[in-house]
């Protein structure tokens, strides 16, 4: 039997034991639930398991099973595939949440292929930096930030109150958004400047980089994440990425009049 | 009687106490200089002498007459004024620097007004931080950056090795560039920066910033440092900048194509 509605999940399987399904995984232990951890790579599992992310694993979906909350952290491209995919081995009555940075598509794509029973309701914790996999995951990457869930008409109420608590648990804050406002949000607040930081760090001559600051190391970061995460964002997220991009040009433009026009 | 050319300066006046002449004054106390402090605001004499930044001072150039070097670290479009009048009462062989973000036009004007006898090098220390004025001041923003020195074939060399000393004394890496040559790298690393910093936070809507993470937070932190001097950089280096930005836009347009292209 799955938990009440509402009440808070005992034991959660992670699929996809990368940055923040790894970070997510440990946070979770460390908050003293039974975490079961899902990767189709065995070193990644082993390595999960060697810092106590996770209590028990497999290469395949099976753990889903046995889980009153399931996590999928796969990449954006596939996360929806591998959501359904986990949610048709779910129990009855268990929460389903992903963690994918674009989600009207992701929402969209699950809620069209749900099994009856299962309480989905999409979700993007605000966190990350330049590393990538198991290695540098760490739970002091989300404490404090948001993590966003995008219930929609369709949610049941105990998947976000299951979620509400969960998020609160771990020490960072819930934020209801509408998946098509959360992507546009988004946008704006990470898909633009990865782009950004990726042309400024191309216009930046290598010898002048001898003279970088702070400044040129902060807004530089972003651009040295991993490429195709960003590429896949960047396909799923287009339209609003262009709307994005396009007030950033108008503003580029005024700043440009203001401070750089002939004297 | 000034020092032997080369030798470490016993007493240094440190004009202008804002965030980097402040943090400069902090790091040449802690490293046993004699540090007098000039400052046309009693109340950041004041700050620094209760921080001990400073072993006395004054609200005119009075005390540069001690001094073996003179580091003028007033705001960018008056450096090169206060840093003549300095030298105008500097005792022969004693060494005068400035500390402007932008070099060739402060470099040029001091030089064409320099008296007999003082050895005047330009400088930039590669810090800073998004504070203001000495109540931000800190040793540790120089720590292990980089102070570019920008001699032309007039400057002395004596100038050069005493600035070197001192730089490499306060832990920071000297670094000599020609003084166009560093206005075109900081162009780059420093000021386009700035501009897309100040653009981006401009073009992020308000109720975006609640899902707003590291990214967002360290793209449009130099956003929020002084407007007043980067406007004055944005005059000086006015060049430099619009051919920065021209490599950036170039590289921006390419990054569209490739991640934004009609699928």
């Amino acid at each position: 039997m799955a938990e009440a509605p509402g009440s808070f999940p005992k034991t959660v399987a992670v699929v996809g034991l990368g940055l923040i399904g790894g970070s997510l995984a440990l946070a979770l232990r460390a908050a003293g639930v039974e975490v079961l951890g899902v990767d189709p790579d065995p070193a990644a599992l082993a390595r999960a398991r060697a810092r106590g992310a996770i209590a028990s694993g497999a290469t395949d979906l099976a753990p889903v099973a046995d889980a009153d909350l399931v996590v999928v952290a796969a990449p954006l491209e596939r996360v929806a595939d591998v959501a359904i995919a986990a949610a048709r081995r779910m129990r009855p009555g268990a929460v389903l949440t992903d963690v994918g940075s674009v989600k009207a598509p992701v929402v969209a794509a699950v809620a069209a292929a749900l099994p009856a029973g299962v309480r989905f309701v999409g979700g993007h914790p605000m966190a990350g930096n330049e590393g990538h996999g198991m290695a540098a995951a760490d739970a002091a990457l989300l404490r404090g930030r948001v993590f966003v869930l995008t219930p929609t008409s369709r949610t049941p109420p105990e998947a976000v109150a299951v979620m509400q608590a969960v998020i609160t648990r771990l020490g960072m804050r819930p934020v209801l958004l509408d998946p098509v406002q959360h992507d546009e949000f988004v946008a704006q607040v990470s898909h633009l400047p990865y782009l950004l930081s990726l042309a400024l760090d191309r216009a930046i001559a290598d010898d002048a980089r001898l003279v970088g600051g702070p400044t040129m190391q902060e807004m530089t970061r972003v651009a040295r994440s991993p490429a195709a995460m960003w590429e896949a964002i960047c396909r799923a997220n287009r339209e609003a990425i262009l709307r994005a991009l396009e007030r950033f040009e108008g503003e580029l433009a005024a700043v440009r009049r203001a401070l750089l026009a002939q004297g």
